[in-house]
Parts: C-alpha cells; sequence; structure tokens
C-alpha cells in the first residue's frame, strides 16, 4: 500500500519534468531559429541593377508572368539590399531625409504606406520643392510629410524600420547618389543605436508640426 | 625517504598552481580596469561651448595662465566631444570627408599631425577648394590629401581614429553644419564596422593615387 501510494506524486513528478524539457525543446529551437540582428555595411555607388523584379514581388505581383524587359542585371547590388530592408517593415517607418528623389526607394515607401504601414518623413525645406523630388507624390498619395521651417538644414539622412533596425549613412535617397557618389549606409538592429535616432525622430516631428509654422507677410519687419 | 621525495613535485605543483592564479588575478584586474568600447551618438546643431581649452591641453599648454576670453560656455557639447573623440588618435587616422571648413576640427587634425600621428585625408575635388576648404591649410602643415576626378561626389564623412574607432554619420566637418544643422553622428569602437570602412578608405585611397590623375588639355576631345 505504501509503495503503491507513493507511486501518484512520483507519476505527476515525471509528468511535470516532461512537459518542462517539451516546453524547453520548443524554447530552444525557437532561439536557434531567430535570425540574428542585421549588422550591415552598404558601400555606394550601387552596381547597376534591376530592382522591378523586387518591387513587383512586395507589391504581391506575378513577376514570372511579365519580367522587366529592361537589359539590367537581376542582381545583389547596395540599392536591392538596402530596399530589402525597407520593404521589411511591417508596422512603421520614419523616415529624416534632407533629398528624396529615388523612384525606386520612392515606389517602395508608397508601397508600404499601401500595405498598411504607418509611415512619417521628415525633410528638407529649401530640397523638397525641387524638381525630382518625391516629397510631393508622397504627399498625394497619403503619407504624412513634415518639413524644417530653419535657416539651416534639416541633413538627417536615415530611416527607422518597425522601431527595430536603423539606416543612417551619408546617403541621400537621390539616383544621382545611389548611381554617381561614393556613399555609405549602415544598417543596425541595435536598441543602443535605434533608440536615439527615434527620439530625434519625435523630437523632429514635434517641432515641425504644422501649427508651429510661421506665414510672414513682405510688410512684416 | 618515499614521503620526502613526493614532497618535491608537490611543492613545485603548488608554486606552479599560485603563479597561474597570480596571473589570473593580474589578468583580471587588467579586464576589469578596460574601458568599454564607445558606442555613442552625437546630433547636431551643437551646443555653442568654447573648445579652446579642450585644443590647448592637446596641445600640450597651459590653459590656466591665459584662458580664452570668448563668452562661450565652457560646457560639454556635440562638437567637444567629437573633438575628443579625435584627439584620442595615439598612431593613425583616416579621414573620408566631402566638405572640411571648420576651424577647430583643421587645428585638431594638424596637432595630431604634429604630434607624430599618421593622418591621410580624402576629400571631393568640388570642394576643396572653395572659400573657407580647410584642405589646403592640411596639405601647406604636411599632411597627405587626395581627392577624386570622378563625376560624382566623394559624399563620405567618416573618419577611423586607430584602426578602432569609427566616426561616421551625416554632418560634413563645416561650421554651418556644427552650429546649423540638425546631422548626426556615430562613435562606434566595433570591428565589424571598422573594418569595411578602413577597406572603404584603402581603396579610394589607391584609386585616388595622383599617378592615375588624368590631365586634359583643351584641344583633346
Amino acid at each position: 500500500m505504501w509503495a503503491a501510494g507513493a507511486q501518484q506524486p512520483r507519476r505527476a513528478g515525471l509528468a511535470l519534468a516532461a512537459a518542462a524539457a517539451a516546453v524547453l525543446a520548443v524554447a530552444l529551437a525557437a532561439w536557434r531559429r531567430r535570425r540574428p540582428p542585421v549588422r550591415e555595411v552598404l558601400f555606394f555607388p550601387s552596381r547597376p541593377s534591376c530592382t522591378e523584379a523586387l518591387l513587383a514581388e512586395a507589391a504581391g505581383l506575378r513577376t514570372t508572368a511579365r519580367p522587366c524587359p529592361c537589359p539590367l542585371p537581376r542582381v545583389d547590388s547596395s540599392l536591392s539590399r538596402l530596399l530589402r530592408h525597407l520593404l521589411s517593415a511591417r508596422r512603421s517607418l520614419e523616415i529624416c531625409l534632407f533629398a528624396f528623389s529615388s523612384p525606386q526607394l520612392g515606389r517602395a515607401v508608397q508601397l508600404l504606406h499601401r500595405r498598411g504601414v504607418r509611415v512619417r518623413v521628415v525633410t528638407d525645406a529649401q530640397y523638397m520643392g525641387l524638381p525630382g523630388s518625391q516629397i510631393g507624390l508622397l504627399r498625394h498619395a497619403g503619407i504624412q510629410v513634415r518639413h524644417d521651417q530653419e535657416d539651416g538644414y534639416m541633413h538627417h539622412k536615415f530611416a527607422v524600420v518597425d522601431r527595430r533596425m536603423l539606416i543612417t549613412g551619408s546617403l541621400n535617397w537621390t539616383t544621382q547618389a545611389i548611381q554617381n557618389n561614393r556613399e555609405n549606409v549602415l544598417v543596425v538592429e541595435d536598441a543602443e543605436y535605434v533608440k536615439p535616432f527615434l527620439d530625434e525622430f519625435e523630437r523632429i516631428w514635434e517641432e515641425y508640426n504644422p501649427i508651429n509654422y510661421r506665414f510672414f507677410s513682405k510688410d512684416d519687419k
């Protein structure tokens, strides 16, 4: 009787241990599957490459039916890698750019906006009205854009994807810079760097709130 | 006899263990004293501050005897922090800058050169001749400078201190950018980021070797 009575808690103990081991195994497998944080440096000028398939795929279109007829090679390039990181956004995208005229990057941002990603853009007032700027198109698409009203330039060139990935460097998002300039972009998933940039974005976003704009007539001194 | 004979190796073993423990303790103490790698984000415009004391100290001059008479506060600022990181160079400094006109940063670079640090500068040909550029002064001081001969801009804005610290961002080293623009600078001691930037510097340094310069007369087609 004594021996039989002791088996009850022993069985329960074994079952508990087995359950704990199973939970541990699942957690370990998930931890192993977890991709390491992105730490990447991209240099420009970017190798010429066709990014149509990448953009079409992100838009949910079939690319095999109508491949792009352009003669550019379908290869990995700094631009395609930048686009891929950008297109990985699922929830939010903060962009803080002095100059933005690249049609490919403009299409990617519009596509994310249509996909329901909360996109916010901060830019420089002097540059945004120049021919080729994407800013008007982004505003037309319903994306929130704010700009400075300062003497100095809003000279940042960074973006934050899903509040976890920082994209920053010397690169303005212009075709000139992508194709012809010596430029660098760091892509970093590291809260220690992401947080100060997010804080800087929020600071600027509030400062550039249109309710703070000043409008002077020519008669004002 | 047998017992006494066995004490010899035992004593030697104890002495070896004590020596190993001492070495371990010293290594542990050194490891504890080792400062953690720099991971810093600086934002601009920089808070106005006087950097004279900082530069005079780095030049080995006594600052208490003749303090700077300027009215700027002696406070920590993004510019003073950038200067401090730069002035920490002991062996080498690689600079890759689109625009360089800040007198304070120019003085710091000349000071490092005089201190025996191996300074190399890469810059953009279109900008280096503009009024206020520091490039002519650096060349005059005997610092090696190379520039592009390309249609695109050499638009990088980075420096590498002692092959271990990367300073990079949106900031050109100009007074306009430091005092008036919204800018960012990352300061990173992490080989994973430093190495690709050093490789990029060496690539550009070789490409911009003056033996590769092309000189065309007006009659050339």
